[in-house]
């Protein structure tokens, strides 16, 4: 009965799959395109994780702060997660009509000519460089510092769209990272692409770019392409082929790179007809995702890291952020991304201290902390801090900072510890969006996702009472893979029963509304105390005098020098 | 045949008992004053140990920074010492010529005109007032900061002997905490006494006080007497008559306080003509306990905090100090104390940080760190940490400072942070040194005692290459019960075989020489780079702008006010 009242809906009802590559797993949606129901999940870990300790099938041990990935497990994560959603809900298959990813970015593979990952082949793959390198690959500082001291002295125009800095997660470090080190495998390297560019090339059978990862990450503009070859000749003479590896022509946000690949389509069970959509990134993908589709809203994304973003009809100009992009967020819209590096990650840290090694996991010591935390009141730790322990991105965007915790007694708890942790997360938070009102924005609704939002009511209370702004949380665990659903839905197109535009397809199926954190008058006053504390901190050690922290950096690798340090002579 | 060659050097060979009374246990030894040869030790913890949870047969809870002892404990661990070191040497109680005890200081207790103490009378037993208090009972934080007020607005020249600051754990704040918190305990007291001088009377059956810490607690000089009726009338109306409780007439370090009470030689199985030192105080003791005896030579008791001690033949007005007294520590020079207030502690502190409740001790947890840390090099933690964690004693002076961590990052690990908080003990031990240099103590050399300069051969090799001297740690693992017993020596006389002087005896009776550690000028060289970013950070907070860590403090105790900050009405 009920399959033959499917069949008489199948006209009207429309199906969309979005996939998140995260950096441990990825999680593949189903979602109904009418009805904004999430219909079926799956969740998969990549088999080979974060490699970060030995390169596989070899005993060669990675330099300190390396992190790659092994390309075969996006085939099979995107493989299984859609035929895991697609058995949980029979019939379902023939509905789908586009599907949409995002994934961790810059996260970039070298490929051959026709896509092949360069480490899949046998000549390069005990080849390091010939990896995919993961967003959080830093090995690349170096060659950022240099690109950043250059790009300073020659007054590069590029430097403003990115908040005044690079990251040596981008593309260019990690590029010229391997132009140093690795001659050969440079040489070899047909395209060097973000990972999302190379799912949908898998998808597709097309190389078709994305002009939003290329925009963020790899210094690009559509008014002005990249960097001018005199400015890498600068940094690095005889790198003089910047965009060689590049390609040109990125697709915006929204369009359609083609029909899945036929193949593909054929093995997974799904129509040939079924739309991809143009690679995202996955902080980016939270907005839409959200329900967020213009200006007035600041989207935070709590995870790992916090991403936080914002539209706006104009350019406007402001330092301390990532990146701001045409198009970059919401086709037609000025995106603009700031943010703080560790988040999620300086949690995990805390838990991993307070384990002894051969102990329990930090599965089992955060919650405890959480609940420990949450009967602290603002202003009880006696500490503040600063959540510098992956540099500062956002207002400062300084990499080489790091962590302070100042106001430790003999009476400090653990609790004190992490309940100090979380309100540098949200006092940092509130730097950001000072920022941004400071600026002009007018930002009336704060809008929080992300693994964290849902698992620290507690931070998310801080957030509201620290800004003085409601935080509110959409009752969905699959923001990114929603968002991504809808752009599968947008490059199906109208005529396919998907949408026309993203801010359209946003309107009609945000998530249902989750807990909305109002600030506590109270807690919102003593903040304002011990906010000011932090922010006399916060500019002394990272504005007047963050030579402190540069020279303790300094001094750690002269004491220990990580061999991603030493530039080794190109061969 | 040993028996009789003993009775035959008996007329030759002298024994002193010295007794260490610390903060959970005490030390007897008894010491050969001719060989210097430590003969027997007993060491007995306090049945009770420190009481700051709740009141002994009540379940009174006690308010936070409070810390009290039970005075029979110290009859308990007196007489028990005693008899244990006689037992594990036959024959040797009448060779005994004289007993010298040292205590923490300010311990202090209120006790009835013949001694008794107030708490063990049915009436006052269930009054926390009535208990002794330990040095580090801080609850009387309120009354030092008002003390300190006053004596800065008038102006006080007694300040200049403390280096312009009352600690909270010294005399009058204790005395006017229970003056102002039980009038009715503070009425019934007879006197508040030094837990040294108290054992000395139970010793001696004599009322017989000690100039130390009279000088160094009690803001006592032979010259000055105490502050004035005025400045105590100033800070507190009605406080009239201050030295009410205190006595006159202390007697000099080194002074007999008369010979063992009967009744107790009897008991104790010791000759009646024994002599009984008067009471020393555990850290200063500790310099003639090494075998310093003069100027030039700096002495650290490294424990639970640490205690630098220095004399010299004028007295130097200095900044920063916690203490100058003449005949404070050797009879004859002005002896002059800094010091560290968290530094065993603070380490214990991270190793209870480390441990889950239910889990592994710190006895388990700090040797490991130890060994992991001391393989890291000068500079290769990429941390600094100013170890206030129980405010700042030297040179700041500034009970209101809290610890501070710099230099975080995702990769930084427990013996990271472990060595940082020795390196921050280090560093501050620079200071300290460095401030007595530059007011112009020659000091050359530097000897190192206590339990931390036995357990961490690391911390020691940092304080050679931080401050670029060389460290000596005497090998024996009871200075200060060395010194004690050297004091009853002196008490004896040289008439009953003991000793003229308490230099004399120093000098004669040295502990032998133990591990030297020499300065190594590659980590000296790395140490004075991070010394400079550490005292930039330490300048910063301490000096430019205390009001932030002030700041946190008082928002701490604003957020959960601990009963001992609650000045309660005088009845």
């Amino acid at each position: 009965m009920f399959e033959s009242a499917n069949i008489s809906q199948m006209t009207s009802q429309a199906y969309a799959i979005g996939v998140d590559f995260g950096t441990a797993s990825a999680r593949t949606l189903l979602l109904d395109l009418r009805s904004g129901e999430e219909l079926a999940l799956s969740e998969l870990a990549y088999p080979h994780g974060v490699i970060d300790a030995t390169l596989p099938e070899t005993s060669e041990r990675l330099p300190v702060d390396w992190a790659l990935h092994d390309p075969d497990d996006y085939r099979y994560v995107l493989e299984e997660g859609i035929r895991g959603v697609l058995a949980q809900r029979p019939g379902a298959a023939g509905r789908v009509v586009g599907i949409g990813i995002d994934a961790t970015s810059c996260t970039v593979l070298p490929v051959t000519a026709d896509g092949t990952p360069l480490c899949e082949l046998p000549n390069w793959r005990a080849r390091p460089h010939a990896w995919p390198k993961l967003w959080k690959h830093h090995a690349a500082q170096y060659v950022a510092n240099r690109l950043n001291e250059v790009a300073s002295e020659r007054r590069e125009a590029f430097l403003g769209r990115y908040g005044g800095r690079i990251s040596s997660e981008w593309y260019f470090p990690k590029l010229i990272e391997i132009w140093l080190e690795d001659r050969a495998v440079y040489e070899a390297t047909g395209a060097f692409l973000e990972v999302t560019d190379w799912v949908v090339w898998h998808l597709s059978g097309r190389e078709r770019r994305s002009a939003c990862p290329a925009a963020y990450k790899a210094l690009w503009s559509e008014a002005d392409g990249i960097p001018s070859t005199a400015f890498f000749e600068a940094a690095y003479p005889g790198f003089s082929q910047p965009g060689a590896k590049l390609g040109t022509g990125f697709l915006p946000l929204g369009s359609s790179a083609g029909p899945l690949r036929p193949e593909l389509a054929a093995k997974l069970g799904l129509p040939g007809r079924v739309a991809v959509a143009v690679g995202n990134v996955d902080s980016f993908v939270s907005f839409p995702g959200a329900g967020a589709e213009g200006a007035g809203t600041y989207v935070m994304v709590v995870g790992t890291s916090i991403c936080d973003l914002v539209v706006h009809q104009r350019e406007i100009t402001l330092s301390g952020i990532t990146g701001v992009a045409k198009d970059g967020i919401v086709p037609g819209l000025y995106g603009y991304e700031a943010g703080q590096p560790a988040v999620g990650d300086m949690l995990g840290w805390f838990g991993d201290i307070l384990s002894p090694p051969e102990g329990k996991s930090t599965v089992d010591v955060l919650p405890g902390l959480e609940r420990a935390a949450a009967v602290l009141a603002p202003g009880q730790t006696g500490l503040v801090a600063l959540d510098w322990w992956n540099g500062n991105r956002s207002v400062l965007a300084d990499a080489d900072l790091s962590g302070v915790v100042a106001g430790l007694t003999l009476s400090t708890t653990t609790a004190d510890i992490y309940r100090a942790l979380l309100e540098s997360i949200a006092f940092g938070n509130k730097a950001v969006l000072d920022n941004f009102r400071d600026a002009g924005f007018e930002l009336n609704e704060i809008v929080a996702c992300g693994g964290i939002a849902e698992k620290s009511p507690l931070l998310m209370q801080m957030f509201a009472d620290v800004c003085g702004t409601t935080v509110r949380v959409p009752a969905s665990s699959q923001v990114p893979a929603r968002g991504s659903a809808l752009f599968g839905a947008v490059a199906a197109g109208r005529e396919a029963s998907g949408y026309g535009t993203i801010a359209e397809a946003a309107k009609a199926l945000g998530p249902p509304a989750g807990p909305a954190y109002k600030p506590a008058p109270n807690a919102t006053a003593t903040y304002g105390e011990v906010y000011r504390i932090w922010k006399d901190l916060h500019d002394m050690l990272g504005r007047a005098q963050p030579t402190w922290l540069h020279e303790l950096k300094r001094l750690k690798l002269l004491a220990a020098p990580g061999p991603g340090q030493a530039v080794t002579t190109p061969t």
